[in-house]
């Protein structure tokens, strides 16, 4: 079965996001005066061939913690949905 | 009202995606040999101070207009909550 991973990668919480701020201090300039903090990080998808919904998001885990984040200045959120 | 606003930009379907295609030709080589096609986008949280989701939505769909993303390449999708 086919399965697709949504992958959210996040600068953790407490460290700078300098991103995310150059984000939030040029929101007034374009009249958008009610948003507070902005976050930025990485949006991943990626197209699993697995038996199930477990192995599928258990593919993505071993492939977020190897590669694709940085656990020590990120954390990761795994969604997986059948397609 | 607070809520938080998830959004993923991501880049148009049938654009290449040479950040996707990296990774892609890289799992391999740490094991993982059932993943098909990856694409890699943004992923913002936005804290929006608003009477209603339905305000707090429109005002990220206009920061994703106006600033967040590239309609000609990306497209986004929006995610609210209240916090």
């Amino acid at each position: 079965m086919k399965f697709l991973a949504d992958i959210d990668i996040m600068p953790l919480k407490g460290l700078l996001d300098p991103q995310g701020k150059a984000v939030g201090y040029s929101l007034p300039s374009i009249g958008i005066h009610n948003v507070g903090d902005v976050r930025i990080g990485k949006h991943m998808t990626l197209e699993i061939e697995a038996a199930d919904e477990a192995e599928a998001k258990a593919t993505a885990e071993t492939a977020c913690r190897k590669l694709l984040a940085n656990l020590i200045m990120e954390s990761f959120e795994i969604r997986v949905r059948s397609i």
